[in-house]
């Protein structure tokens, strides 16, 4: 069997990820990571070869799917928009406001170079966007719901960390319970921002850091905490590092509706991920949609795509007799 | 918008699930039913026509795709196959072991009428098969596991009914509590079938039944219940009428795996379904299903699919443009 050809753009948690997630995939070879930083700066731990970014158009006959690692701000708008000219592609871009924007220009480039692009791939957008695509199909009389947690943000993190005092913090978005109940029980409820979510924060302070004031800047800052009930544990960098230092995530959607006489039938679907990792179940993804990437481009077809667009068994390593066969 | 017309085969209770989900699709209309029945003897809540089966192949162009709604077991492999020579069709066949050969089968003829068939579109198979599909592309390393229920087996109802002496009966599949919660802490534990679910039956049983004959009769029967462990209760008809008359089901799919550094990240990705109707819920699986089928055959595919083939977004109303700005 010839294995497809992975290339990774950018060596940070999630392009780790990706390097296992290509090693456990029978059909798959690692074939370069590509950095902004300087090559020789950069040691993965399969050894394959690292390359400047701007080595990577020249390796374009190597390589028959990038992997695009870099962050939804900054890097994904350039990086993926470049790399489209030169390669089947696969990106996390998870901006939802700005997804309609990014697909339009990624899927004029791939158009142009003949190649497939699979954007905004991962959990939420990903997973969760799927699973409410599928159930509305399915239950168009009904209400979603997408909780998230308990896990670590990224964002509302940063934001602690920028707060004057602070050495380092972690935050813990956490679904509350009794929401996550009445959803589960079929009510339908109505839940405010308040009711759906809670915000745990652990923060090493400095010594002489005014302690009072670093939670209160937390707890009144506007769309991060002001909206939301937050707690605030200052701990040692000791426990921090014992404690907090993976990055966890996970979440649930449901989808809630009414059949039949009087819409007196209820049904619940429920999808739900507890993940140790979020970067590694990420890259799960990214390297199930490269597969899929490669296939469509084999059979022909060019653009920008996203898991809505793609048939299911694109994604498994097993051929359609053999799904049918064995998961159907 | 020009609406879906669908016809409906078999006026059953899946049959007429799907009456109440086509009512529910602002894109369709039903535009027929059909039945071995007479068709005087059928009064369709909808007022909708009855007629026939034999009159199926001359409204050829009166409907876009024909929901076939019979048993899998006698009728599903003959009127699949006689419908797919004129019709855009889907069906629910959930015989699990010779699913390969009705899709052959299928696929010959749809390929030859030029006309797509979507077979075994539900929840098992069905919604339950993408999920461990999906999941396993993302998670190579790990197991899957199925629950189903708490929910009524027909087969297993039935098979107490021959019993002599029994009157009525339903039987209750329900996942074991502690297995279910084994797997969902990521322990990837192996369990027999005994371990994973009870069958419990509620029968009624003639005024001069032996019911310790019965009982024991149920509780070895080889394949129904001899495998697990089985409660009967012997209840009342009006009981029965009351409390028993429903057609609730459900499950769950877990997939458990790891990723990493030696593997030591768990990832728990969990579907679970609570149906009140079990048919009213895989009708609109099917009616959904009968969406694609209509989109795919428009845009000159032919041949058998099921929806491991199927692009997700071809599922929904909504366009693809609407899907990634409001769900993805």
């Amino acid at each position: 069997m010839e294995k497809i050809r992975v290339g990774i753009t950018g060596y940070g948690n999630l392009g780790k990820g990706v390097e296992y997630a290509v090693e456990s995939s029978d059909d798959m070879v690692l074939a370069g990571i590509f950095s902004r930083r300087s090559p020789e700066q950069i040691k993965p731990r399969t050894g394959v070869p690292v390359y400047s970014m701007e080595q990577a158009a020249q390796m374009k006959n190597q390589i028959d799917v990038m992997i695009v690692c870099g962050g939804s701000a900054n890097d994904l708008p350039v990086q993926t928009a470049q790399l489209a000219e030169h390669f089947n592609l696969v990106d996390s871009f998870d901006t939802h406001a700005k997804i309609p924007e990014h697909f339009e220009n990624v899927d004029k480039i791939s158009r142009k170079s003949k190649k497939v692009s699979i954007i905004s791939a991962g959990w939420d957008p990903g997973m969760f966007s799927l699973n409410r695509l599928y159930s509305q199909a399915i239950l168009p009389n009904g209400s979603d719901y997408t909780f998230w947690g308990k896990g670590v943000s990224q964002g509302h993190s940063d934001a602690i960390r920028r707060i004057d005092g602070v050495l380092d913090a972690k935050q813990y978005t956490i679904p509350v319970d009794c929401a996550l109940e009445r959803v589960r029980s079929g009510e339908q409820p109505e839940l405010t921002t308040r009711e759906k979510h809670t915000r745990e924060c652990f923060v090493v302070a400095k010594d002489d850091a005014d302690l009072k004031f670093i939670e209160n800047q937390i707890k009144t800052m506007p769309n991060y905490f002001a909206d939301y009930d937050t707690t605030v544990h200052f701990i040692s960098k000791d426990e921090f590092e014992a404690e907090h230092s993976g990055i966890p995530h996970g979440g649930v959607v449901f989808r809630t509706g009414t059949t039949g006489k009087n819409q007196k039938n209820k049904h619940i679907i429920e999808y739900k991920l507890t993940l140790d990792s979020n970067p590694e179940f990420t890259a799960g993804v990214l390297t199930a949609c490269a597969r899929a990437a490669y296939r469509l481009n084999k059979e022909g077809m060019s653009g920008c795509k996203t898991l809505f667009d793609i048939p299911p068994s694109y994604l498994h390593q097993q051929s359609p007799e053999e799904l049918r066969k064995n998961l159907l």
